[in-house]
């Protein structure tokens, strides 16, 4: 499959480099009739944005998204492509200048030489996080699409940890507007106080931080997924490892429910409930098999501290030399807060391709909207 | 796609359930004239099947493979589809028939009835670990074909830890023999053989156990892999993830990089070292920008303490009715001894359909013998 | 996508060479809780084995089709890959060694050694018409998915030409029994007997002869394929050219349309009948914009004359010698009988296909069964 | 697959509507480094465009292409999506304010009733030929791919008939600006005045005209394309006739060579020449089991006359009922000459993937340059 398509019946191709002319995402295969609520896609395209606070890149876009095709004239979706996209407007190439031969180290810089023999070395090019825009609003798509057939679906992400403060509190019935109270987006006040006041210093250091997201997603009927190489947290792994920056996932009780607890522990048991099967514990994370239970789906997410730093690093340029860089520019000293809408864009993408799939090879899971799940 | 196949341009399809007449795979798109091994297929193989020692299930399968196409009379691969096959022969179906109508705890039962409306009772159906012979027979497959052009290539899993019990003394220059010196797969002989007792004393209490395994891939060069959705770091992710069991994986420094460093200590230093370009740390796992950078790639996989458990459990049956199950029967109490050959298997599936990939849309990446990375 | 794999959703991998262990398919994706009608498969295969009648080659296999896995213990499918397998049994390799180093004319013996370095020289390999066992088999399963929903579907296709004679009277509602009450397949008894004797003349010269298949599809109802690339047209014909000998297909009034008449004259008429829109005319073959309409489906695909003769004729072998090459061994002086059911097998698997991704995509096209086009 | 994408490695997604924003397509898996001649993909859409002569719809677009993506500062492909885009001008969507119930005969505006439950019914939507525009250039773009390694790849079609009118004398070199040399293409100047005087007839009473177009491809090695499913003939079948307007394609001899000869007519003997194995005649059409055999490939391809006429005609509404439609608006009377560079254009799409294919799977076919095929 094409490389920078996601998804096989709901497939989401992205395009765009940092300093091109534009980026976007041409959906193939939405299903049609859907009213598109442009105010949604652009909600969760606004909280990916630089700019947004003294946390993220002070780079300024609008990230105004453009519909080219596939709406028809009192905007539903036609069924046929729906190409978005956003020009890029504050690039400031020339900051890039210096570094024309220089490879920055643990980003891109080299490995898209090796590949590709050239690469554009105007900001991250392909692997700068605008690529994401396409993305994220292809995502917000999806969730329209699954939330016509799950009004209950809930898909939120929110920062469970920077360094070395972890989140505690965090509510169980979670909603973006509660994440996004807090320019960090950790729900929990007190951490958030101080996840602000680490990245802040660390920014003034010339220095970035890491940390890991959480994913909770709910009101999900069982049996979307497939067995084998199609699980569905598979596919959510992947489509997470997918983003910039990120470094590794776990789902339900993951690293952790390996290795403290046995299986008569870590067994999540059945039982019957108001007609419904539940598990009365959730390590599978609200997936068995690969293929979803109807118990809420969890994740956690790490995403390393941004390479883009302001202190001088040992490197090597594309001639032979070891250099020092000392970077410049803008840049996010941490990139959890703006991963957010990333990681539930993919979320969104991994579901509703799925939902696609279910309906497509099994039939309607939920033909009767009296039995759609609530 | 479809979900049971794997790769692109080394595109592997498996079949098959537990107690079904046979499992297998085939691959569509493996380069001609590779004079096949068929004994270093069987021997990853003999590394996966059950009964091999006192840590895996008793169920006795030789799992001889059978070609049943794609060779030419002199062994060669024809460049046409390799489809492999194993006869499943001590199947003792009746073991299952109590449970017919319960689904049994952290197994598949519940999500594929809800999926398909129906399943495979007997064992696990699709979902048993008898699906991965396909999957590792292929791999060894695609090792081959790699080995071919990266004769240095070293693919090696081990068992890292085992529920309490971490691995401290592995060698750099770990290979299988190493790896299978000690039953549960772990190269640190003090640690191997408290995880031993460990696995034992779990099974007399018929419990299980989890743990994770890490894994090392060097002698790749530079420039393998994609941007954005099909990067190195998320084909891989994914493949594990799509493991029976697994439920996380992290690269490089992961979970504990992305918090324990800031930027300026995550951040991998190039070097030039002899016309060669390295990095002095390898926080990165091999991979930036999703695509490999020379450095070995390292990556820590997570798998649950197996699902069948000997003692009594909550559970539920197809009816409505909440039971006590207590199961019966042969199980693995660990997965991770042979989940080994299973994640190298994984692995050497994506670094195959990568390098194909790199070769299709690039040229050949290593086209003088001569400059081939050594 | 994989090479060997057809459709998407109801995906299709065949495997196998003519002088291998065995060919067969895997179906991946293919609706669950189906009771496979087993005979039915068998009756299709048995349309295409070679041996059938005095028109075919002598080769004797009884092509009897195994069950690897996809099946529940009471013939029900389960949703996961369903993989059929047949052993080749009357293999004859010895006949094709004098031809080791020669380039059979019109064969894929040089292409495949231009494309991949090496060939299985004995037989036809991948090339032969044996490889077509897989189609045809999935290809029944997929009629069966469709006739679940669409019990007065109807795919017949028949011998229309055979060299210079054309058949005259064939009945609008033909069925395959009536299809094959003549081992030409021809339903025009004079024209049947005029081809069976041309047939046998050619056979009795050592040459051969070609021809063209009609085919007929309706109880379908509008909606079926996609725009552009997908279109179910364009579909139907790179099925058809992917069958041995296939070198062109037309869809409904095809190249004759588009010449003896003129858009006034081409174009069908839309009317309204018993609360259906029809077309009174049906140059149109029943698609439109690559959208089945609901009319019938119509197509003729031609077939060239079987490449394998009995005469001596001029060729070259792989050293760079020019030779005269006498063949010998067993072949169909006419290959258009059996191709009637591989062309069916393919419309069915693309119909099948398109189905499924018209549910994935659109929702089901007929939820209420009382509603379900008749 | 997705139904808007065509290609595996060389993947072409296509976006947009007749009437909306914008059409265009994102190339992904372009080979990196390839400096765009954008002068060539103009010139190729500027023989698509409306407008260009007395024979084409006056609609006036100067489809002027703008690169979104994938380019280096100096203009050469960086591997990357290469997003190509062209903004919709002239739309005048009132003209098609009276049909916007009405189903036009011939066209899809039912069957994308019938599949989407809505369309957009300003001029063709999707089925309009405009959406070729992203297939014109990505072709545009294969082709400069292809050359880069094949410098005398030769890809040209021109029309070979309209309606009663054949083309008698085309030259063995025909070149792409001797098909241009008149409006019609048709290369043979008493055919192309015929065919222009039966156009304008045609036009000024309101009908149109069908015809076929003719297609050699040659510089191109043996070697390329697939066994099977992905035989290059199926894939060239597939791709014209996913054409608008196209009802048929025949390649090498097609359905006259299936009657008109036997086996010993029709086969081409091969002969060493020069040290390269040629055939002596080409009824093959220069592919063999699938795969090309070096000789030029040729093939037929039928397209119907413009279903847009100016007459009136019978058909029905979306309300159920029958009424008489009196077109008007712009429309072509005769698609062929503009359709001769999509021809090409699909040609070079399936050549190109078929390329990068062979070198994924079987490394590059001509790593010599000094040995590539002239």
């Amino acid at each position: 499959m094409a490389a920078n398509t996601f998804g096989s019946l709901f497939a989401v191709t992205t395009f765009g480099e940092s300093h091109g002319p534009a980026v976007g995402c041409v959906i193939d295969g939405c299903p049609p009739g859907l009213p598109l609520d442009r105010a949604a896609i652009q909600a969760q395209l606004d909280r990916r944005r630089p700019g947004q606070s003294a946390l993220t890149t002070p780079r300024q876009e609008a990230d105004a998204i453009e519909v080219l095709s596939g709406l028809s004239e009192d905007g539903r979706t036609l069924g046929t492509p729906l190409a978005l996209m956003v020009r890029n407007r504050d690039q400031r190439s020339s900051c890039y200048e210096d570094w024309h031969h220089i490879y920055r180290p643990s980003h891109a810089d080299f490995t898209y030489d090796a590949k590709y023999g050239l690469r554009a070395w105007q900001g991250g090019g392909r692997a700068s996080a605008r690529e994401t825009i396409g993305r994220v609003a292809a995502g917000a798509v999806a969730e329209q699409v699954l939330r016509q057939r799950l009004p209950d679906l809930r898909i939120v992400a929110w920062v469970a940890r920077i360094h070395d403060i972890p989140a505690h509190a965090v509510p169980a019935d979670l909603d973006r507007t509660r994440v996004d109270s807090h320019p960090t987006r950790c729900p929990d006040p007190k951490a958030a106080a101080a996840m602000e006041a680490a990245i802040l210093a660390a920014a003034e250091q010339g220095d970035s931080l890491g940390g890991w997201l959480e994913l909770v997603i709910d009101g999900l009927p069982p049996g979307l997924g497939d067995p084998v190489f199609a699980k569905l947290d598979a596919a959510l792994a992947g489509a997470f490892l997918g983003l910039p920056a990120c470094k590794g996932c776990e789902i339900g009780a993951g690293f952790a429910g390996a290795v403290e607890t046995t299986g008569a522990g870590h067994n999540d048991p059945f039982r019957w409930q108001d007609g419904r099967l539940i598990t009365t514990s959730n390590r599978s994370g609200g997936i068995q098999g690969g293929i979803s239970n109807g118990m809420p789906i969890t994740a956690r997410v790490a995403f390393k501290p941004t390479a883009t730093i302001m202190s001088a690093q040992d490197s090597a340029d594309d001639q032979g030399n070891n250099v020092t860089l000392a970077a410049h520019g803008r840049h996010d000293p941490c990139v959890l807060p703006r991963a957010v809408p990333m990681v539930e864009a993919m979320a969104a993408l991994v579901l509703c391709d799925a939902y696609l799939r279910q309906r497509g090879q099994c039939g309607d899971p939920w033909p009767d909207p009296a039995h759609a799940p609530a």
